[in-house]
């Protein structure tokens, strides 16, 4: 009888399972990593069962003290799984039973599996958005320290991959730190919604035995209750967010690593991985390839549709590994100063060339289009933008003045863009005292 | 020439543009949504030009009033398109000069289209989630409305389909609503991000005319302004958090739908879909298919993988249906008491049973394997499980009297799950209280 | 000296490699399967090195029973990994160096990592392939021999899960046979594009020793050999294809999960799982889940976005497990006769009504209303339709005449359809041949 | 009365619809396209009613009449839709109605509205498969006539990014071309399901009155007829199977976009877009966008996840136009030969040097690690690769003799690349060989 393999389920059934179906259903793997967490759910359920009466303060400490024990195995790596251990909690439990015998069986009374894997679930998620909060904004430290060191350094900013206009090095070290401070913000508003306390929400209708829910919540240092026992054990929603939070995160950190990869070509040149970040070619000698950033890159292309504690973990593991790659990488990046200044070129300037006959009185979309003659008509003499005489320029708008000259100044462009956000040196500035002070904000 | 058909980049190409590129890349069949906020992003604007400077007081005035003129046209739907309108912002700059003549070309002086796209696009979703918000909010009311006046209803909870426990229509009525609450709570939080100010960041080194970005912020009634002119223009975070609300309320919208599929089978026969959301078949005359909810299922299907902007408003236009129909389906659903009380059977109070041992001191994992072989043990007999004498239940357990009889009380059933959260008369009220409080919060 | 560690690319790296990136980029843990292939991979290209003259034919020997002797410890489970084997391809190349000293080091002339990644790969898959499609096959044997068996039981067809109109219990089982008959005609497909010999395109520009490509494929019986060798080594269309397949043939099993759900529900009771196939609560004692059928729905909701190893190793694992659990559900499943008879009510034989009118020369469309109207008749009166007298009938339209009694024959209602397709005996046997003709066209 | 506003399922209906609820259900905005094939199935339909007895001749002639006259208006523009027109076929039998009275009521006699929309689906399809398939054909050609065009000029292959090793810029094309004819040899499998007759199926059961599907099949030149009804009907396999053609397709054509977007940057330099496929900035003169190869990319980031028709009508637009930018970008792109050459430098020879050695009889591993040496020599010593002395390198090792010196030239680089599918100018020869025999094949 099936009863005898000791199955949760017991009593009723008479036909084996199929060994494939079996394979298939258990979940012990993977979320053997719940170990802890599980113990320390069953710790607080039996102070539940206590005080509704359903288990006597002798019982509890037995109860406790078994699962100290479980725990200590587990740390200690001797625990061992039984092939009938079909998940974590029912390993615990098996353990239990051996470790004080039928006391054991009172400490399921009034949960629910759904009950017991979901409050689990939601423990060890919690502890890992701390985790990963951390390593998070260590990585956006890492950059802004980076920013503020290296402020003073130029190169072109790039839009669709052209060269668009002059901007700080800090600035788009900044541009992808402040992306990063969203995903902070985000994983903290995931964590409100997992730490909320389902225990007690039995199968489907709730608890019956008057366990005390909020001495639950207690003794879990959970911040709210679930409303609705039905909801209760069968929502993912915090599972949902928890991978779409990683996916968007992961989608900056890829932007990021794609453009490190590019500024790391031979043909830019102005950035140098770390040869801890790199690895070579098996067949060909002089390869350097920036594996690290495209592992980073290519975790990005996951995409993450399942709502499962497998693709929690998962993810979880890859997060953290991602994280502190890129902080690696962000630390021991060499930049080529002499290449980023000499890949800025006159015509990264045309905006600024429009701006001098804005500033003297002709309406943008003009000076826009007198600006693109310009180029056009250096692009047709084949000289640079800057090496248009003024009495050429002068054929294109008598507006142009030898005054013109003061455009073609690449620290004289930058320090113009000093409006909030921009590249001046001010505005950088204050970047890093906004992402500053959230990181203190965080500290605190 | 280009700069002769009237493109924007004017001066310096002098090819034809590929016609099949053309319609390709422009968009304004389905961004002519944002008329209204585009003509209200641009007097923002030239009001900051104002201030900077750039423009005159009497050209501002001219602006506004050419801009008033633009959206009093769209309004009365009057505006003309022309075939070089590739957008809505090419198409009302296009008019505006029309309008006004040359002093238009100053508008964009120091704008770029980046700048205006994401500006338009944040004050148009943000007006869409005041929207959405009060349409979910709408929905809730009548869930808990209806969970209130039915909840003496009892009928089957169902795990896997399988009938599990009996508990109050009005739990599982509540069980939707609450998720529904969370999906209100997530989209102020996406709100709040979208609610920030990126206008003055320019092409990608940010606005280097002193255009004071806290009065464009004012003007426009920002929570907040963009930190990093860069990130600002590129980044979509905000649209990719709104389309992950939107498919997290459909996946909630989706499954209320899939249980109320179910329930008007004529197999289950527990409630009745109202003609007005119902439609037939052009083949079989007797059929009368939900067609409603099926609606509602096969839209949450839609993956929403793409972030831009015609996702947006396609989704926006689902949720806001769905969020209607939605709620006309509950509002004029009508309900089968006495086919919902039939449904309820003696074995899916076996976990009573079990608990009946429990009371009596019985741990529960022995309790539920004896409840189990009485199952079991009715099924064998061909009898319902309350129709086993005394003397059966006896030779699985002594401990079995006759006050077991008070088990096979569905209504005293459900009223054993009073804690927080469960089925119980109480528990239900105090659910019913908690989404109330919300309601009212939010009406605040 | 990192050369020491015995990385591949030796020479020429200086610092110490992250041991998060290593082990972020190690794929040792899955590509262990690969074990076979790439001793078999790295045989035939020894062969294709002696014949190209860079192995004498001792060193090709020694090569050969070195790696006869790797493959021999794999299959003894006494290969010992080393911490630095970061996949399969270094681990073997690593224990023939021990095995056979440095003649070792030639096995790798002039084929790169990609080229012998992706060889194994399409080795693999070939036979993965060969596998699934035996075991699809077997599925659909046993899902025509029950159709066959029961051929002569009628139940209720529904479409929106509302009763549409009387077919065999035949003519649904062999609905999602013909489905997998599909997915087995596009399996052979991606097959044919996985049969193909990539090995000889070096890194990117091919293979410069004259290595004799046809020997290469003739020895690994592949059917073709790609054309260009940077296509050859960088595309991963057949894994593409390949989850797609697996993702396509998961959408029928779970539909034919859903099915089976729904029909395994008390209110519904068609069919009966076998309890090999069903697992118990840990709470509700009378509960028995159809976990088999949830697992085969559950793993067809995952997104199979990757296109990388990994995924191909899961989704090969969970297809194999689904395709015998569904064979075994099938085989075992009991149907419930009486319920099904008893489930088939008069109003679905409301089309046949129709068409009854349709044969007395009304207009279908006519006729749809007309017996739309009976429909409602009954209704309104709380009768069966075909309890509606004759001059009830007629009050509708004149053309029914006595001879309507017909009609309400479910036996005689199937049996019209008898279009090729249809649920007719002679159409669903039809049906039957054509299928068992595929079977037999794939064992030849 | 509902049947009054002329809705099909007609006589039962008694409450009014929501009308959010109808303009959620209708699809004649998109399903419009499908006029022409609706016309032609409904024709060949009232063929087989005709033969089966269903229709006199008279009234089919008159049916027959009627739909030509209602294609003939949609053909010239001047067919007029009705609010209640739901959908194509609602559209078109309401107005074969007004024009031929209440004979038209008996077009859809033993039809279902499924039957009739997947058999309008599949000849819609059939067509576009067609014409996609001359699209990428022409495309194919295109770039096979300029790989033969071009096909001494040599440009550094990348892998990683980083270059890799010289190879033909006729070889890159190729890898493109290459990819691109399996989507070819993929197409015509989808076409071949898609080319399967359903007309016939009913609702569900069948069609009752005769109809001989093998008439239909060949008044609609369908390859097939479908097996089983309830299948039939449903099953929407190859709206997949289009779908992922289409994405696995857009993933290829996106893949060459980057390279190209990469290959016009500023910093490669290797090729040029034409004017006719850029566009400018509205804010920087000097800017000249690659848009069209940038869509491309965009429009392959699309999920597409919906298996619709909605998707079908936007994806096929999508292909239709993404394969002809991309004819019309590959035959106006210009190459700048010099440049391509100067990229190749010394370092990417490593690896023939690395082959010098194994020709002297060294094994590769150990000549790998040798020139890695000499990679690390030349960069420490800062000068190319080349430059390094006799003297140097044989300190490395004494197999490096005078004739080392003939490893340094790209032209007898690549032409060692000689085996089948390598970069030699034969083995190019070769591939295109292939191609075009491809492209005769599909034209005969």
């Amino acid at each position: 009888m099936a009863s005898e393999s000791g199955k949760l389920w017991g009593g009723r059934f008479v036909g084996a399972v199929d060994p494939i179906m079996e394979k298939f259903n258990a979940s012990i793997t993977y979320d053997r990593k719940l170990w802890e967490v599980d113990v320390q759910g069953s710790k607080a359920y039996s102070r539940g069962l206590e005080k509704a009466g359903l288990l006597t303060k002798a019982e509890m400490d037995q109860i406790l003290h078994g699962l100290d024990k479980v725990a200590e195995e587990w740390a200690q790596g001797t625990f061992k799984l039984n092939p009938n251990d079909e998940d974590i909690h029912t390993a615990n439990e098996r353990r239990l039973k051996e470790l004080i015998g039928e006391t054991a069986g009172k400490l399921h009374t009034g949960r629910s599996r759904n009950d017991q894997v979901v409050t689990d679930l939601r423990l060890w998620m919690r502890q890992t958005c701390s985790t990963l909060s951390g390593l998070l904004w260590e990585l956006i430290r890492t950059m802004v320290d980076r920013a503020e060191a290296e402020c003073d350094v130029l190169f072109p900013g790039y839009t669709h991959l052209q060269r668009a206009q002059p901007i700080r090095w800090s600035h788009w070290i900044l541009s992808h730190a402040v992306a990063l401070t969203r995903d902070s913000e985000r994983l903290l508003e995931v964590r409100k919604r997992i730490d909320v306390l389902p225990l007690g929400s039995g199968a489907i209708a709730g608890n019956p035995l008057g366990v005390d829910r909020e001495l639950l919540r207690a003794e879990l240092s959970f911040g709210a209750i679930t409303l609705n026992s039905m909801d209760a054990t069968s929502e993912r929603d915090f599972v949902a967010e928890f991978l779409f939070w990683a996916s968007l995160c992961m989608t900056h950190l890829s932007r990021m690593a794609e453009d490190l990869i590019l500024y790391g070509t031979k043909e830019f040149s102005f950035v140098q991985l770390s040869d801890a970040y790199s690895t070579g070619s098996s067949l060909m000698p002089q390869k350097k390839n920036p594996d690290s950033l495209e592992l980073i890159r290519s975790k990005a292309g996951r995409v993450f549709g399942r709502e499962d504690k497998e693709a929690v973990f998962e993810v979880s593991d890859t997060m953290s590994a991602v994280l502190q790659v890129a902080t690696g990488v962000i630390s021991t990046l060499q930049i080529h100063r002499e290449n980023m200044g000499q890949a800025l070129s006159p015509d990264m300037l045309a905006t600024d060339l429009a701006y001098y006959l804005v500033r003297k009185g002709m309406p943008f979309r003009q000076a826009h289009e007198a600006s693109g003659k310009a180029v056009f008509m250096a692009e047709t003499k084949g000289v640079a933008l800057n090496q248009l005489s003024l009495q050429e320029l002068q054929t294109i708008s008598p507006l142009f003045l030898s005054d013109v000259n003061h455009v073609w100044d690449y620290g004289h462009s930058v320090e113009q863009y000093g409006a909030l956000g921009g590249t001046a040196r001010s505005s950088v500035d204050w970047q890093i005292r906004q992402v500053r002070a959230l990181l203190r904000a965080h500290q605190a």
